[in-house]
Protein backbone atom coordinates (compact mmCIF):
# COMPACT_ATOMS: atom_id res chain seq x y z
CA UNK A 1 0.00 0.00 0.00
CA UNK A 2 2.84 2.22 -0.55
CA UNK A 3 2.48 3.68 -3.63
CA UNK A 4 -0.79 5.64 -2.09
CA UNK A 5 0.24 9.43 -2.47
CA UNK A 6 1.48 10.77 0.56
CA UNK A 7 -1.13 13.26 1.33
CA UNK A 8 -3.30 10.36 1.34
CA UNK A 9 -1.64 8.27 3.85
CA UNK A 10 -3.30 7.98 6.97
CA UNK A 11 0.05 6.29 8.44
CA UNK A 12 3.53 6.78 7.50
CA UNK A 13 6.30 4.82 9.08
CA UNK A 14 9.75 6.28 9.36
CA UNK A 15 12.98 3.87 9.32
CA UNK A 16 16.14 2.26 7.51
CA UNK A 17 15.59 1.05 4.04
CA UNK A 18 16.21 -2.80 5.87
CA UNK A 19 13.34 -4.79 7.87
CA UNK A 20 15.09 -4.54 11.38
CA UNK A 21 12.08 -3.24 13.98
CA UNK A 22 10.27 -1.59 11.32
CA UNK A 23 8.98 -4.71 10.01
CA UNK A 24 6.61 -5.80 12.51
CA UNK A 25 4.85 -2.42 11.98
CA UNK A 26 4.90 -2.77 8.47
CA UNK A 27 3.22 -6.58 8.96
CA UNK A 28 0.28 -5.18 10.98
CA UNK A 29 -0.45 -2.32 8.48
CA UNK A 30 -0.43 -4.89 5.97
CA UNK A 31 -2.58 -7.40 7.50
CA UNK A 32 -5.11 -4.38 7.73
CA UNK A 33 -4.51 -3.06 4.65
CA UNK A 34 -4.12 0.41 5.89
CA UNK A 35 -3.19 3.63 4.08
CA UNK A 36 0.78 4.12 5.01
CA UNK A 37 3.83 5.14 3.21
CA UNK A 38 7.37 3.77 4.23
CA UNK A 39 9.87 6.66 4.45
CA UNK A 40 9.37 8.30 1.68
CA UNK A 41 12.07 10.70 2.24
CA UNK A 42 14.50 8.28 2.63
CA UNK A 43 17.85 7.70 5.07
CA UNK A 44 17.75 11.70 5.41
CA UNK A 45 14.00 12.15 6.90
CA UNK A 46 15.57 9.32 9.72
CA UNK A 47 18.04 11.25 10.18
CA UNK A 48 15.93 14.22 10.59
CA UNK A 49 14.23 12.54 13.41
CA UNK A 50 17.33 11.24 15.21
CA UNK A 51 19.30 14.77 15.22
CA UNK A 52 16.00 16.33 15.92
CA UNK A 53 14.89 18.43 12.99
CA UNK A 54 12.13 16.90 12.50
CA UNK A 55 8.53 19.01 12.96
CA UNK A 56 6.80 17.22 16.14
CA UNK A 57 4.52 18.99 17.26
CA UNK A 58 3.48 20.47 20.48
CA UNK A 59 2.06 17.12 22.07
CA UNK A 60 4.43 15.05 20.73
CA UNK A 61 8.47 14.03 22.45
CA UNK A 62 11.33 13.94 20.41
CA UNK A 63 12.13 10.57 19.73
CA UNK A 64 15.75 8.50 20.16
CA UNK A 65 15.85 6.05 17.71
CA UNK A 66 13.62 4.44 14.99
CA UNK A 67 11.17 3.18 14.40
CA UNK A 68 9.04 6.42 14.47
CA UNK A 69 5.12 6.31 13.64
CA UNK A 70 3.49 9.56 12.22
CA UNK A 71 -0.60 9.43 12.55
CA UNK A 72 -1.04 11.76 10.14
CA UNK A 73 -5.08 12.16 11.24
CA UNK A 74 -4.36 12.93 15.08
CA UNK A 75 -1.09 14.53 14.41
CA UNK A 76 1.01 12.24 16.29
CA UNK A 77 4.46 11.30 16.54
CA UNK A 78 5.19 8.25 18.74
CA UNK A 79 8.54 6.22 18.76
CA UNK A 80 9.35 2.43 20.19
CA UNK A 81 7.93 -0.77 18.42
CA UNK A 82 6.49 -1.88 21.26
CA UNK A 83 4.65 1.98 21.93
CA UNK A 84 3.58 1.76 18.34
CA UNK A 85 1.96 -1.29 17.85
CA UNK A 86 0.02 -1.15 20.74
CA UNK A 87 -1.04 2.10 19.99
CA UNK A 88 -2.32 1.15 16.21
CA UNK A 89 -3.65 -2.33 17.60
CA UNK A 90 -7.45 -1.17 18.31
CA UNK A 91 -7.17 0.86 15.11
CA UNK A 92 -5.92 -2.04 13.18
CA UNK A 93 -8.46 -5.02 14.29
CA UNK A 94 -5.45 -6.48 16.12
CA UNK A 95 -5.70 -5.71 19.92
CA UNK A 96 -6.93 -8.14 22.72
CA UNK A 97 -10.35 -8.06 24.03
CA UNK A 98 -10.01 -6.32 27.04
CA UNK A 99 -7.64 -4.48 29.50
CA UNK A 100 -6.25 -8.21 31.23
CA UNK A 101 -5.55 -9.61 27.10
CA UNK A 102 -4.44 -6.55 25.51
CA UNK A 103 -2.17 -6.60 28.50
CA UNK A 104 -1.28 -10.27 27.69
CA UNK A 105 -0.95 -8.89 24.18
CA UNK A 106 1.91 -6.79 25.26
CA UNK A 107 3.44 -9.17 27.14
CA UNK A 108 4.17 -11.70 23.98
CA UNK A 109 5.08 -8.98 21.97
CA UNK A 110 7.89 -7.37 24.47
CA UNK A 111 8.91 -11.10 24.72
CA UNK A 112 9.29 -11.28 20.93
CA UNK A 113 11.27 -8.50 21.45
CA UNK A 114 13.86 -9.66 23.94
CA UNK A 115 14.39 -12.36 21.51
CA UNK A 116 14.76 -10.69 18.28
CA UNK A 117 17.22 -8.13 20.78
CA UNK A 118 19.49 -10.91 21.46
CA UNK A 119 19.33 -12.18 17.71
CA UNK A 120 20.79 -8.32 17.22
CA UNK A 121 23.45 -9.19 19.59
CA UNK A 122 25.00 -11.92 18.19
CA UNK A 123 26.42 -9.99 15.58
CA UNK A 124 27.04 -6.77 17.86
CA UNK A 125 27.48 -7.99 21.41
CA UNK A 126 29.76 -5.33 22.60
CA UNK A 127 28.05 -2.19 20.58
CA UNK A 128 25.74 -1.65 17.37
CA UNK A 129 28.11 1.41 16.32
CA UNK A 130 31.25 -0.83 15.81
CA UNK A 131 31.05 -3.35 12.60
CA UNK A 132 30.99 -6.32 13.37
CA UNK A 133 34.08 -7.28 12.36
CA UNK A 134 34.98 -5.64 15.31
CA UNK A 135 33.63 -7.74 17.43
CA UNK A 136 33.62 -11.16 15.98
CA UNK A 137 35.68 -12.77 18.95
CA UNK A 138 32.87 -11.53 21.16
CA UNK A 139 30.13 -12.07 18.42
CA UNK A 140 31.02 -15.87 17.96
CA UNK A 141 31.47 -16.72 21.80
CA UNK A 142 28.33 -14.80 22.54
CA UNK A 143 26.13 -16.87 19.47
CA UNK A 144 27.20 -20.17 20.65
CA UNK A 145 24.94 -19.81 24.09
CA UNK A 146 22.45 -17.84 21.89
CA UNK A 147 22.03 -21.33 19.71
CA UNK A 148 22.19 -23.11 22.89
CA UNK A 149 20.50 -21.80 25.47
CA UNK A 150 18.67 -18.89 24.48
CA UNK A 151 16.33 -20.20 21.56
CA UNK A 152 15.06 -22.76 22.63
CA UNK A 153 14.03 -21.27 25.87
CA UNK A 154 12.31 -18.52 24.03
CA UNK A 155 10.81 -20.55 21.76
CA UNK A 156 9.50 -23.13 24.26
CA UNK A 157 7.31 -19.85 25.67
CA UNK A 158 6.01 -19.78 22.28
CA UNK A 159 5.08 -22.91 21.80
CA UNK A 160 3.94 -23.34 25.73
CA UNK A 161 1.70 -20.63 24.91
CA UNK A 162 0.02 -21.91 21.34
CA UNK A 163 -0.25 -25.32 22.97
CA UNK A 164 -2.34 -23.40 25.82
CA UNK A 165 -4.52 -21.65 23.37
CA UNK A 166 -7.34 -23.63 22.61
CA UNK A 167 -9.49 -21.21 21.69
CA UNK A 168 -7.54 -20.34 18.04
CA UNK A 169 -7.11 -24.00 17.59
CA UNK A 170 -3.39 -22.80 18.46
CA UNK A 171 -3.24 -20.42 15.76
CA UNK A 172 -2.80 -17.69 18.27
CA UNK A 173 -1.38 -16.47 20.69
CA UNK A 174 -4.47 -14.51 22.38
CA UNK A 175 -7.82 -15.13 21.75
CA UNK A 176 -9.73 -16.50 19.00
CA UNK A 177 -8.07 -14.10 16.67
CA UNK A 178 -5.03 -12.72 15.66
CA UNK A 179 -3.31 -9.97 17.20
CA UNK A 180 0.17 -8.09 16.75
CA UNK A 181 1.80 -10.46 19.25
CA UNK A 182 1.47 -13.01 16.64
CA UNK A 183 3.15 -11.03 13.61
CA UNK A 184 6.07 -9.97 16.23
CA UNK A 185 6.36 -13.66 16.53
CA UNK A 186 6.27 -14.35 13.11
CA UNK A 187 8.60 -12.29 12.05
CA UNK A 188 11.48 -13.05 14.55
CA UNK A 189 10.74 -16.65 13.98
CA UNK A 190 11.09 -16.20 10.30
CA UNK A 191 14.25 -13.57 10.54
CA UNK A 192 15.91 -16.98 12.77
CA UNK A 193 14.98 -19.30 10.07
CA UNK A 194 17.54 -16.69 7.75
CA UNK A 195 20.13 -16.17 10.64
CA UNK A 196 20.20 -19.42 11.73
CA UNK A 197 18.99 -22.15 9.79
CA UNK A 198 20.17 -24.94 10.70
CA UNK A 199 19.70 -24.14 14.40
CA UNK A 200 16.37 -23.48 13.23
CA UNK A 201 15.73 -27.07 11.56
CA UNK A 202 17.18 -28.60 14.47
CA UNK A 203 15.08 -27.10 16.85
CA UNK A 204 11.60 -26.65 14.70
CA UNK A 205 11.58 -30.79 15.06
CA UNK A 206 10.33 -30.27 18.94
CA UNK A 207 8.08 -27.24 18.07
CA UNK A 208 4.33 -28.69 15.79
CA UNK A 209 2.92 -25.39 17.20
CA UNK A 210 5.25 -23.07 16.03
CA UNK A 211 6.07 -24.89 12.36
CA UNK A 212 2.18 -24.34 12.02
CA UNK A 213 2.17 -21.11 13.16
CA UNK A 214 4.68 -19.63 10.93
CA UNK A 215 2.95 -21.41 7.94
CA UNK A 216 -0.61 -20.50 8.73
CA UNK A 217 0.25 -16.57 8.97
CA UNK A 218 2.71 -16.81 5.65
CA UNK A 219 -0.51 -18.33 3.84
CA UNK A 220 -2.88 -15.33 4.59
CA UNK A 221 -3.73 -13.76 0.78
CA UNK A 222 -3.00 -10.32 2.21
CA UNK A 223 0.30 -11.25 4.02
CA UNK A 224 1.21 -13.69 0.96
CA UNK A 225 1.06 -10.42 -0.97
CA UNK A 226 3.09 -8.32 0.77
CA UNK A 227 5.55 -10.86 1.23
CA UNK A 228 6.12 -11.23 -2.68
CA UNK A 229 5.93 -7.91 -3.39
CA UNK A 230 8.64 -5.26 -3.37
CA UNK A 231 7.41 -3.76 -0.30
CA UNK A 232 8.87 -6.45 1.99
CA UNK A 233 12.81 -5.78 2.10
CA UNK A 234 15.10 -8.63 1.88
CA UNK A 235 16.94 -9.42 4.99
CA UNK A 236 20.62 -8.17 4.55
CA UNK A 237 22.01 -5.41 7.44
CA UNK A 238 19.67 -5.41 9.80
CA UNK A 239 18.64 -7.42 12.96
CA UNK A 240 18.72 -10.94 11.30
CA UNK A 241 21.78 -11.39 9.38
CA UNK A 242 23.56 -14.74 8.26
CA UNK A 243 26.81 -15.35 8.92
CA UNK A 244 27.62 -19.26 8.86
CA UNK A 245 30.54 -19.75 11.68
CA UNK A 246 27.78 -18.09 13.54
CA UNK A 247 24.96 -21.12 13.05
CA UNK A 248 25.48 -24.73 13.94
CA UNK A 249 23.10 -27.20 14.22
CA UNK B 1 2.80 -2.03 52.50
CA UNK B 2 4.04 -5.21 52.51
CA UNK B 3 3.26 -6.15 55.63
CA UNK B 4 -0.47 -7.14 54.61
CA UNK B 5 -1.68 -10.72 54.95
CA UNK B 6 -1.61 -12.64 51.28
CA UNK B 7 -5.33 -12.41 51.78
CA UNK B 8 -5.65 -9.02 51.77
CA UNK B 9 -3.76 -7.39 49.01
CA UNK B 10 -5.10 -6.71 46.11
CA UNK B 11 -1.81 -7.57 44.18
CA UNK B 12 1.15 -9.68 44.32
CA UNK B 13 4.63 -9.57 42.64
CA UNK B 14 6.98 -11.99 42.57
CA UNK B 15 10.68 -11.40 41.97
CA UNK B 16 13.79 -12.02 43.06
CA UNK B 17 15.22 -10.52 46.45
CA UNK B 18 16.83 -7.65 44.31
CA UNK B 19 15.69 -4.38 43.15
CA UNK B 20 16.48 -5.08 39.04
CA UNK B 21 13.48 -5.13 37.10
CA UNK B 22 11.35 -5.41 40.06
CA UNK B 23 11.86 -2.10 41.19
CA UNK B 24 9.94 -0.37 38.56
CA UNK B 25 6.79 -2.28 39.62
CA UNK B 26 7.50 -1.74 43.42
CA UNK B 27 8.22 2.14 42.87
CA UNK B 28 4.08 2.30 41.20
CA UNK B 29 2.49 0.69 43.68
CA UNK B 30 4.34 2.66 46.66
CA UNK B 31 3.12 5.23 44.88
CA UNK B 32 -0.30 4.71 44.66
CA UNK B 33 -0.43 3.51 48.32
CA UNK B 34 -1.42 -0.03 47.62
CA UNK B 35 -2.03 -3.31 49.10
CA UNK B 36 0.29 -5.78 47.63
CA UNK B 37 2.47 -8.31 48.83
CA UNK B 38 6.46 -8.26 47.66
CA UNK B 39 7.09 -12.44 46.57
CA UNK B 40 5.92 -13.82 50.05
CA UNK B 41 7.03 -17.40 49.10
CA UNK B 42 10.51 -15.95 48.59
CA UNK B 43 12.77 -17.27 45.31
CA UNK B 44 10.81 -20.51 45.59
CA UNK B 45 8.16 -19.21 44.19
CA UNK B 46 9.77 -17.30 41.35
CA UNK B 47 11.17 -20.66 40.40
CA UNK B 48 7.45 -22.16 40.53
CA UNK B 49 7.10 -19.62 37.56
CA UNK B 50 9.92 -20.27 36.43
CA UNK B 51 9.77 -23.63 35.51
CA UNK B 52 5.86 -23.87 34.87
CA UNK B 53 4.53 -24.95 38.28
CA UNK B 54 2.47 -22.38 38.94
CA UNK B 55 -1.40 -21.86 39.04
CA UNK B 56 -2.36 -19.61 36.11
CA UNK B 57 -5.81 -20.15 35.31
CA UNK B 58 -7.11 -20.69 31.74
CA UNK B 59 -6.70 -17.26 30.30
CA UNK B 60 -3.27 -16.45 31.86
CA UNK B 61 0.16 -17.14 29.36
CA UNK B 62 2.93 -18.92 31.14
CA UNK B 63 5.74 -16.25 31.42
CA UNK B 64 9.23 -16.69 30.86
CA UNK B 65 10.77 -14.84 32.97
CA UNK B 66 9.95 -12.56 36.23
CA UNK B 67 8.95 -9.91 37.01
CA UNK B 68 5.53 -11.47 37.49
CA UNK B 69 2.43 -9.50 38.60
CA UNK B 70 -0.64 -11.44 40.22
CA UNK B 71 -3.83 -9.02 40.15
CA UNK B 72 -5.69 -10.93 42.71
CA UNK B 73 -9.00 -9.51 42.45
CA UNK B 74 -9.02 -10.55 38.82
CA UNK B 75 -7.39 -13.80 38.50
CA UNK B 76 -5.14 -11.79 36.21
CA UNK B 77 -1.26 -13.23 36.30
CA UNK B 78 1.07 -10.93 33.64
CA UNK B 79 4.83 -11.00 32.81
CA UNK B 80 6.96 -8.49 31.26
CA UNK B 81 7.81 -5.17 32.61
CA UNK B 82 6.10 -2.74 30.35
CA UNK B 83 3.35 -5.03 30.29
CA UNK B 84 2.63 -4.85 33.76
CA UNK B 85 3.67 -1.12 34.53
CA UNK B 86 0.89 -0.73 31.32
CA UNK B 87 -1.97 -2.78 32.71
CA UNK B 88 -0.72 -1.01 36.52
CA UNK B 89 -1.49 2.18 35.57
CA UNK B 90 -4.80 3.23 35.15
CA UNK B 91 -5.48 1.51 38.29
CA UNK B 92 -2.79 3.44 40.22
CA UNK B 93 -3.26 6.87 38.61
CA UNK B 94 -0.44 6.65 36.60
CA UNK B 95 -1.27 7.10 32.83
CA UNK B 96 -1.16 9.40 30.59
CA UNK B 97 -5.16 10.84 29.21
CA UNK B 98 -6.23 9.41 26.04
CA UNK B 99 -4.63 7.37 23.47
CA UNK B 100 -1.85 9.26 22.58
CA UNK B 101 -0.55 10.59 25.93
CA UNK B 102 -0.52 6.66 26.61
CA UNK B 103 0.87 5.96 24.01
CA UNK B 104 3.81 8.03 24.96
CA UNK B 105 4.07 7.27 28.11
CA UNK B 106 4.99 3.87 27.31
CA UNK B 107 7.28 4.86 24.45
CA UNK B 108 9.15 6.87 27.22
CA UNK B 109 9.21 3.47 29.97
CA UNK B 110 10.48 1.49 26.89
CA UNK B 111 13.35 3.85 26.22
CA UNK B 112 13.91 3.68 29.91
CA UNK B 113 14.03 -0.24 29.76
CA UNK B 114 16.61 -0.38 26.84
CA UNK B 115 19.07 2.08 29.19
CA UNK B 116 17.96 -0.77 31.87
CA UNK B 117 19.37 -3.62 29.72
CA UNK B 118 22.56 -1.69 28.26
CA UNK B 119 23.23 -0.68 32.12
CA UNK B 120 22.98 -4.74 32.37
CA UNK B 121 24.74 -5.58 29.47
CA UNK B 122 28.05 -3.63 31.27
CA UNK B 123 28.71 -6.24 33.41
CA UNK B 124 27.09 -9.28 31.48
CA UNK B 125 27.76 -8.53 27.94
CA UNK B 126 27.97 -12.63 26.70
CA UNK B 127 25.57 -14.22 28.63
CA UNK B 128 23.24 -13.62 31.84
CA UNK B 129 23.61 -17.05 32.99
CA UNK B 130 28.14 -16.51 33.09
CA UNK B 131 30.19 -15.30 35.82
CA UNK B 132 31.04 -11.30 35.51
CA UNK B 133 34.43 -12.93 36.14
CA UNK B 134 33.98 -15.25 33.15
CA UNK B 135 33.35 -11.94 30.86
CA UNK B 136 34.96 -9.03 32.22
CA UNK B 137 37.15 -8.88 29.04
CA UNK B 138 34.27 -8.09 27.34
CA UNK B 139 32.18 -6.09 29.63
CA UNK B 140 35.77 -3.29 30.25
CA UNK B 141 35.24 -3.25 26.49
CA UNK B 142 30.92 -3.09 26.40
CA UNK B 143 31.56 -0.56 29.40
CA UNK B 144 33.97 2.08 27.91
CA UNK B 145 31.38 2.46 25.01
CA UNK B 146 28.48 2.57 27.48
CA UNK B 147 29.76 5.44 29.68
CA UNK B 148 31.40 7.11 26.77
CA UNK B 149 28.53 7.03 23.99
CA UNK B 150 25.43 5.51 25.47
CA UNK B 151 24.70 7.39 29.06
CA UNK B 152 24.28 10.33 26.79
CA UNK B 153 22.74 9.81 24.06
CA UNK B 154 19.90 8.54 26.80
CA UNK B 155 20.06 11.10 29.11
CA UNK B 156 20.13 13.74 25.99
CA UNK B 157 16.62 12.01 25.49
CA UNK B 158 15.44 12.62 29.11
CA UNK B 159 16.63 16.03 29.06
CA UNK B 160 14.79 17.18 26.03
CA UNK B 161 11.84 15.81 26.66
CA UNK B 162 11.63 17.22 30.35
CA UNK B 163 12.44 20.38 28.74
CA UNK B 164 9.74 19.99 26.02
CA UNK B 165 7.28 19.22 28.44
CA UNK B 166 6.38 22.90 30.08
CA UNK B 167 2.97 21.19 31.13
CA UNK B 168 4.49 19.94 34.24
CA UNK B 169 7.05 22.66 34.79
CA UNK B 170 9.22 19.54 33.28
CA UNK B 171 8.60 17.44 36.26
CA UNK B 172 7.04 15.10 34.27
CA UNK B 173 7.72 13.08 30.91
CA UNK B 174 4.20 13.47 29.67
CA UNK B 175 1.05 16.09 30.69
CA UNK B 176 0.61 17.69 33.69
CA UNK B 177 1.03 14.75 36.24
CA UNK B 178 3.14 11.93 37.20
CA UNK B 179 3.33 8.55 34.86
CA UNK B 180 4.86 5.11 35.54
CA UNK B 181 7.11 6.30 32.69
CA UNK B 182 9.12 8.86 35.38
CA UNK B 183 8.95 6.20 37.50
CA UNK B 184 11.32 4.03 35.18
CA UNK B 185 13.50 7.06 33.77
CA UNK B 186 14.02 7.87 38.08
CA UNK B 187 15.04 4.40 38.83
CA UNK B 188 17.83 4.23 35.66
CA UNK B 189 18.93 7.40 37.30
CA UNK B 190 19.22 6.54 40.50
CA UNK B 191 20.99 3.26 39.56
CA UNK B 192 23.28 4.87 37.11
CA UNK B 193 24.31 7.20 39.94
CA UNK B 194 25.32 3.76 42.10
CA UNK B 195 26.61 2.04 39.54
CA UNK B 196 28.52 5.06 37.32
CA UNK B 197 28.76 7.50 40.37
CA UNK B 198 32.14 9.27 38.35
CA UNK B 199 30.50 9.22 35.53
CA UNK B 200 27.23 10.11 36.58
CA UNK B 201 28.57 13.64 38.33
CA UNK B 202 30.61 14.31 35.05
CA UNK B 203 27.49 13.93 32.66
CA UNK B 204 24.86 15.55 34.88
CA UNK B 205 26.03 18.67 35.27
CA UNK B 206 25.22 18.89 31.41
CA UNK B 207 21.48 18.16 32.80
CA UNK B 208 19.73 20.39 35.13
CA UNK B 209 15.86 19.23 34.09
CA UNK B 210 17.59 15.23 35.14
CA UNK B 211 18.99 16.53 38.99
CA UNK B 212 15.68 18.50 39.49
CA UNK B 213 13.52 15.41 38.45
CA UNK B 214 15.66 13.00 40.53
CA UNK B 215 15.69 15.20 43.63
CA UNK B 216 11.49 16.04 43.21
CA UNK B 217 10.78 12.34 42.81
CA UNK B 218 12.65 11.61 46.01
CA UNK B 219 11.48 13.86 48.48
CA UNK B 220 7.94 12.50 47.58
CA UNK B 221 6.22 11.49 50.97
CA UNK B 222 5.33 8.64 50.01
CA UNK B 223 8.58 7.78 47.92
CA UNK B 224 10.80 8.86 50.35
CA UNK B 225 8.89 6.63 53.07
CA UNK B 226 9.50 3.53 51.10
CA UNK B 227 13.21 4.41 49.88
CA UNK B 228 13.72 4.50 53.71
CA UNK B 229 12.13 1.12 54.78
CA UNK B 230 13.10 -2.10 54.55
CA UNK B 231 10.96 -2.96 51.54
CA UNK B 232 13.28 -1.11 49.34
CA UNK B 233 16.27 -3.75 48.67
CA UNK B 234 19.83 -2.09 48.44
CA UNK B 235 21.26 -2.53 45.22
CA UNK B 236 23.64 -5.98 45.24
CA UNK B 237 23.57 -8.27 42.67
CA UNK B 238 20.82 -6.88 40.24
CA UNK B 239 20.81 -4.53 37.29
CA UNK B 240 22.86 -1.91 38.88
CA UNK B 241 26.38 -3.11 40.23
CA UNK B 242 29.56 -0.34 41.12
CA UNK B 243 32.36 -2.48 39.87
CA UNK B 244 35.21 0.19 40.16
CA UNK B 245 36.96 -0.94 37.04
CA UNK B 246 33.84 -0.03 34.89
CA UNK B 247 33.36 3.59 35.79
CA UNK B 248 35.10 6.51 34.86
CA UNK B 249 34.68 10.15 34.59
Amino acid sequence: MTDIANNNADYRLVYWPIPGRGEFIRLCLEHAGARWVDTPGGVDEVMGYVEGRAELGDDSPQPLFPPILRDEKEGVVLAQTAAILSYLAPKLGLDGEGAAAQAHVLQHALTGLDLNDEAHNTHHPIAAMLYYEDQKTEALRYAEVFRRERIPKFLNYLETNLARNTASNHTCLVGSSRTYADYVWWQVVDGLLFAFPKRMQTVLASYPHIKNFHQHIKADERIAAYLASERRLPYSDGVFRHYAELDAE
